[in-house]
Parts: structure tokens; sequence; C-alpha cells
């Protein structure tokens, strides 16, 4: 089960093989508290599968947070649902899915405040570094990500250029976990990193 | 609340504007039991504004179907989930959804039969005759519609080609409706389409 501190989630980058995908989360999943499958050129029953074989692997159906598709979410029987601008409204899927966790890309503190009242269980906020998924958009830094961590209590994740050189200026900053996308899935050797981040993570103390 | 017989289903193309989409679809209502939103490069927020939008205009719930997307059909209320080779199984939609009235599309009598046993609540049969949404595949034809209609109890919904000239033929195969997207959604004059349609249909006496 996820906790509400000291989380690593890790995101599938939508491009990979689902043979690769899920060999990588097989391999991490020990260190983190979530695999976040985001696939969105995928369909349905794709992702299905990706499910089903990341149980196969023993990957802990807990662990896992489908993107976007609640419908799937369910189906599989996962932990929750990640939702962005283009998902369906926080709200009802809370009031459809009582039984997900439901989550939150959101990029400024007016985004985050009204997840929360909408409902969100946690937030991604970012992204807080340069990151070469999001090419040319300024960083939203430190400072922004500390006002959000002010102004919800829900978990704020961030996200964005997270490593283990910046994890303790993102704890310092409010942050109650973060996400790591290429960090984890296009490392040379995931489980590698999955496991340097998870002991730099413990090793800085306080609240993590 | 679609019925088990007569029924004349509305199919949006996935190629016209949410204004255009909505306006015929509140035009035709009277005159179809189901109007399928089928727009595939939309996201989940796009979709369940269509809803809303219909519902704005009048168009009962009751009549909605959503392509694929359970969870949209689900946090919309609305009818049912039409569902293909890429969505998620009939069977786990159908657990995890029961409320949903969960049609499938299939293409033979393998296949039509499996969904059966799933538990679909209807079936899409088709392409029947030459239509340009399938340009270059050959119909299945009033043959095989024929044989699908014997193997199956549920109802078997003719697609493809399907006009006020054929409707005999295919009411002859055993088919206990039609679905029609270019000839309403395309049509000169949507309200005007339906209406013959409907009325040729209810003409043609007997089952239908």
């Amino acid at each position: 089960m996820m906790g509400t501190r000291n989380e690593i989630h890790a995101i599938s980058t939508g491009k990979q093989s689902i043979e690769k995908l899920t060999a990588i989360a097989a391999t991490i999943h020990p260190f983190v508290d979530a695999i976040h499958i985001r696939e969105k050129s995928r369909s349905a029953i794709e992702i299905y599968h990706i499910v089903e074989k990341l149980a196969d692997k023993e990957v802990p159906l807990s662990k896992i947070i489908i993107n976007d598709r609640a419908d799937v979410a369910s189906a599989c029987k996962v932990n929750g649902v990640h939702l962005a601008h283009h998902s369906l409204p926080i709200r009802p899927v809370k009031k459809q899915f009582p039984g997900l966790r439901a989550g939150y890309s959101c990029h400024s503190p007016d985004e985050a405040l009204t997840a929360e009242q909408e409902g969100a269980d946690y937030l991604f906020y970012g992204h807080v570094f340069p990151t070469k998924s999001k090419p040319g958009l300024p960083p939203k830094g430190l400072d922004q990500l500390r006002e959000v961590c002010r102004l919800v209590q829900i978990p704020v994740i961030a996200i964005g250029g997270v490593n283990v050189e910046n994890l303790q200026d993102i704890k310092l900053a409010g942050a109650r976990g973060i996400a790591v996308m290429s960090g984890f899935f296009e490392a040379a050797d995931p489980y590698q990193a999955a496991k340097q981040m998870f002991q730099v993570m413990n090793r800085t103390g306080g609240i993590w």
C-alpha cells in the first residue's frame, strides 16, 4: 500500500515495448511506492495486458497506478488512477470509483488548490527542474513547489528533473515524495537507479 | 431506454466539431434508440463535455452510448459503453459496471459467440454492405449476418452501408436493428434522414 510519505513514484515513458516496460517495473518495484502506467498511445486492452504481465511478475497491484483510465484501473483492481487536465474531472471519478486513489498533475498553485477541493488524494507538481521530457518549457522551480506544498494538505509529489542531488532541496520545500520517469525507465541500470534513490531518500531523515 | 427490437443506432463520425456533432444528435434523437459518441481522438474531458452539451439539448442520457470508455460512460450516467477488440474485455466491464449496457463490435460468427458468452448485451455486426468508412475491405454480406443472427440470442445490430433500400433484407436476415454513421451525421439533412429511416423501419412490420 502506498504510504503518505517517503513516496517514490516511477512513471513509464510511453515509448518502450511492453516487454521492456514490464521487465523494468518488475526489477524496480521493491524500491518504489507507485508505478504509473502512463502509455498514452496504447489501447485499453494493451494497458490491461500490461497490468496482467506485472501481476505475473509479482509487482503488487497496490503499487500500480493507471494514467487517465479509471475504467482500466477499476477493472484491474490496482491502487489508483492518475488524472490530468484532459482526463475526467476528479470529483466524478472519486464518486464513481471511491476505491481508487486519484492523483492529479497540476502546474500552478491555483490548480493545486482546486484539485484538492475536488477530492484529489495527491498531486504531482512540476516540472520542478529542467527535464528533457519538457524541452524548452521553463521549470517551476523550488519556490513555487514550496508555495504549493504550503497551500494544500494532500501530499505533493515533485516531478521533473528530480535526482539524488536535488532530493534534499525538494524535501525542504515540503514535498512528500518524488516522481521519476526517464531516471528509472531509461537508466543504464534501472535497478541500481531506483535502489540508489531509495537509499538516498531514506538517508535524508526527517519526514522522509 | 433502448429497446430490444426496432433499434436504430446513430454513430458519430469522429471527424466533426463538438458543435456540429451535438447539434445533429439533438435533431435526430427522437428517431433513434441510441446515439454513440465514437470520438476516438478526443480526450475523456472532451467526451464528458459532449455528453453535458447533449444533456443541455435534452438528448436523453438513456439514449447515449460511449465508445470504449466505460469510465466516462459511468461518470456521465449514460446508457452504455460500446467495446471493440482494443477495449477492455467485456467480462470485467460488465462486472465493474453492471449498470452499463455493453455492446461489442464483432466481425465473425466466432467473435459473436464469444462476445455473447462474455456477457455482451448486444452486438454490432458488419460491415454488411460496402461502406465508404471501410474502403477496400470486402463486406460480410447478408449470409454471414444471417448466420450470426442465428448463432446468438442477444440483439444483433447490422452496421455498414445500411440504407432504406436494404433495410428489408437486413430484417429478413434476423437483425434486431441497424447502425448508421455517415447516413445520419453526414447527411445533407440529418433530421430528414433519421426520420425517413425511422418511418421505413416501422413500415416494414413484423418483428420490426
